[in-house]
């Protein structure tokens, strides 16, 4: 029997669910991987708030060095979530020579090369598959299970929040202002949900998704970013009646040394895997050139689901199987010269509202095939009071294309009302 | 650089889209793996056949030994298929302390508890990702990436000829025989199509699943096998009027000490994430108590899905990273006390030809009454030549109560067409 011995930094709703999982499996972690987990320190703000049961007032402590400074402690969990201080702590943890098991997308995201070095350089085990996903072992699986492959897309629903208010805008016919305070009355969005519904969560995910999946540091910074708050009813229904659903993608694509990442609403087939997956579920849909087509769906997020990839985790770092940094050699794959897409090609989705006026059609029609941009379906339902309404989807075709028609078009006749990406 | 010398049993289809992958991907594992993979030695039928031009023919051997001999060669790679002497050389390698891949459900279901023995006690690595579900991970997934969870179901489309031919069958209207005619002609049924249509291969990959969910050994004879071939086109045009499609489904809970297993066709809810898995693919859905649902969705065979599960394999042996031995206690695990259901409760799907006769449907509901079964759903469509036809889905009931309530149908009055099982 190995024992290893694990320090907490924070214990909010996460890190109790962790311990009271760890307490839930002891036996059988102890008769399956011959393993005790002991908790010995956990880093706290309030070390006077009562805890529950299985976090003893005894371990508790405001001193972040009893956790880092600790020789005993072999396995450090990070819950503080934010940037700072979790970057450092994990930083200083790692370049001490212990293992970091941590869900926190954002440091890991904003200080991947900085994390990883620090992992690579003292030979310590740094597991993070609770970043994304929740319990989906998306990060076990580019890391030692696709890496026979080259991955050339994925493209994944991973922000629960958003998803649960788009399938409720969809399934529902909701607007999207009543659907935000329902689920902020619910817990399922933030009172600020801006990180959610602006896309910034789902780019720290696809940053380190991306990262692994082409061997290449993508930054954060290079994710072209598109939020969610601007897709109306009247959006959700063209597409529906076209066979698409809207939903927030997170999408990177490699073709040869060129990487183009974002996350945007994107219209959906209805009969794309990714169309069903409803409410807080996420999932990632993937294409290498040996395993073809794949998709892992499961819970993003909460706290049971994250607590079994964290313990997970655990147990991994236990066994030094260091699964994370032996199948990845970061430093070498951040040196991988990749460069960003500056321009796309996909099918756009066009909502327009038009003058009621007859040569309208004519004048859309000829600043789209100024720009080589064809018209693949078009459909005018009855015009509203400020006249009608064109919605538009084209063939592939450059973003930058475009976005040149649409600036072509007379203000006096015609007013964008959405351009969205079209999954095919 | 670390080399790794490597020896096939066997280079058929799989063998050679393993070595044409090893060398596509040559570049890549030294840069990211810092491996160098030899393939050193290839047992086969026929030295003189004519090859790939990756397996030169001075690689080519008729004398198992050659492979399983040679101490430089460090991990067998096994494609011969079927059971003996597959199980046997795997066992003699894994014994002479060499890493073993496999892609052999038949040999690794039968011959489950002597083959992890043999890496346990040898302390060898020992990998099957690709002998369930081509490339999707779904023995990683179970061996590391869920160990924190009491997993309490697994229901599996893990049988790609029998998921094609229901596919066709439900989107096309064709009968059974016709499809299959069809997929043979394509190849992707066997001319002898019983291993697949009969729940065979199907219940081999539910062993092997199941006892790494259970962490007990299930065997292939304690799998209770339905084929389905006794599917009509009058049975999925019922089920998909109730709202289901029927699928075959490999499927294994566990509650407490029990053990229920089985393989057959069910009727899946069209909104169940399994419904949409159509054609060839495969996938897996789970149920842990931490992680709650889960799926893994991907292509379940073909000589590159394969290749890719094999490779990636390779590269953990290679890594000595033994994630499959080290995070499974074998001999532990094959300990565990469990025991088979005697019996098991779910929905239940009847399909009745009963006399066109006014008592007929208060004799077949007093004989359900009878049992405690209850109706759900009735329908009579519309009577054929010989009587009407009466389909029922049952509220949940114990699988001896609907066969004593069939059992006591006055066999003048009524024919039971199909008893099916359906999943809620």
């Amino acid at each position: 029997m190995k024992k290893v011995i694990v320090g907490l930094l924070g214990c909010g709703n996460i890190g109790s669910g962790v311990v009271k999982l760890i307490a839930q499996m002891r036996e059988d972690i102890r008769r399956h991987y011959q393993l005790e987990i002991e908790v010995r320190r956990a880093l706290v703000r309030s070390t006077e708030k009562k805890r529950i049961p299985e976090v003893p007032a005894s371990i508790l402590t405001n001193d972040p060095d009893q956790v880092l400074n600790d020789p005993d402690i072999s396995v450090v969990l990070e819950f503080l979530g934010g940037e700072q201080p979790a970057a450092d702590y994990m930083a200083r943890a790692l370049r001490a020579g212990k293992s970091v098991v941590t869900a926190n997308k954002m440091a890991l995201a904003l200080h991947w090369p900085e994390l990883q070095r620090a992992a690579e350089e003292s030979g310590s085990g740094f597991y993070y598959e609770a970043s994304v996903g929740g319990a989906m072992p998306i990060i076990r699986m580019l890391q030692s299970s696709l890496q026979a492959n080259h991955i050339t897309r994925l493209s994944a629903i991973i922000n629960g929040t958003t998803n649960y208010l788009l399938t409720r805008m969809t399934d529902e016919g909701m607007d999207y202002q009543t659907v935000l305070a329902d689920a902020q009355r619910l817990g399922l969005a933030e009172p600020d949900p801006a990180a959610d519904v602006e896309g910034e969560d789902a780019s720290y995910k696809l940053s380190i998704l991306s990262s692994l999946a082409f061997h290449a540091h993508i930054p954060v910074s290079d994710i072209q970013r598109e939020g969610m708050t601007h897709i109306s009813q009247v959006d959700i229904k063209c597409a529906g009646d076209m066979g698409y659903v809207i939903k927030l993608v997170a999408s990177a694509s490699r073709e040869e040394d060129v990487v183009d990442a974002f996350v945007s609403p994107v219209l959906v087939p209805k009969i794309h895997p990714l169309a069903s997956v409803k409410g807080a579920f996420n999932a990632v849909y993937l294409h290498g050139h040996a395993f073809d087509d794949m998709m892992i769906y499961g819970r993003g997020a909460g706290s049971a689901p994250t607590a079994s990839a964290i313990v997970s985790d655990l147990i991994c770092a236990a066994q030094e199987s260091n699964a994370a940094s032996s199948t990845f050699e970061v430093v070498e794959g951040l040196s991988e010269s990749v460069r960003m897409a500056q321009d796309r090609t996909c099918a756009f989705y066009l909502r327009l509202q038009v003058k009621d006026n007859p040569g309208v059609l004519a004048h859309v029609a000829s600043c789209l095939s100024g720009q080589k941009v064809s018209v693949r379906a078009l459909q005018q339902p009855q015009g509203s009071g400020d006249g009608a309404q064109i919605t538009i989807l084209t063939h592939p075709a450059a973003e930058s294309s475009i976005r040149k028609a649409v600036s072509a078009f007379d203000a006096e006749l015609v007013t964008v009302m959405n351009v969205l990406r079209v999954e095919e």
